[in-house]
């Protein structure tokens, strides 16, 4: 699959279409194709490199139901090569919980286009009534 | 206090320092003096805009004790006026546990020289033979 994106909101969007889809091609085709691909998964660590990271979008892939996942744009820092996205994603289980989780998504224009180079997403948030969320930040 | 920092490693170097030291003027003298300033904590929600991040570190720092706080760059995009730290940070606590924290921070250069924009720092990962990270990604 090849895919050339003409900014980074259209990436972005065939980001969150190919986690719905559990599609590691369209994941392929949409981040990187160099040493600089970077992703932090939510609780994960660094990964670095375009074989890290996309063997770690096939592994969550193959164990995964297809997500209810949409995404609001907080803020988009757009340069002339490089973009910046605040996001919170909205995650919605079967069982009709809700999180959500904050990443900070960072696209590069190459000559084949836009494409993802960094993903980091934290570890959800939970709405009001549970607890996962620490009362005070740890730092 | 007016610091200006010629690059955005000056700026990181000195806002860790900051951090050690709870030291709220110098970290209001590093951070950019916009709406874009933006941050997320451990654990925390996004927060936006210059003074809701002051007012996050301030009220951090008046309840912490000054914190044993290195840092690692794992990876540093730089451009013209616009920088992107993937960073390990390693936080030693009284009872000699160690955490790492993996930190994207973005900096940008102004009018008064470089400033961070953005710091979005995940949980800690938890050393080997603890239980707080997870044993697959959650996405």
């Amino acid at each position: 699959m090849t895919s050339v994106f003409n900014d980074s909101h259209a990436v972005e969007t065939a980001f969150y279409d190919a986690f719905r889809r559990l599609d590691t091609d369209r994941m392929r085709a949409l981040w990187i194709d160099d040493e600089s691909a970077a992703c932090v998964h939510p609780g994960g660590d660094l990964l670095q490199g375009r074989i890290a990271v996309m063997e770690s979008w096939a592994e969550i892939f193959r164990a995964a139901q297809p997500p209810d996942v949409g995404f609001t744009v907080l803020s988009a820092d757009v340069r002339d090569d490089l973009a910046i996205h605040l996001v919170r994603e909205h995650v919605a289980s079967a069982d009709g919980q809700h999180a959500r989780v904050i990443a900070t998504n960072v696209y590069r224009r190459t000559d084949n286009g836009w494409r993802m180079q960094l993903h980091h997403a934290s570890l959800p948030l939970v709405e009001k009534g549970t607890a996962r969320q620490p009362t005070r930040p740890l730092h």
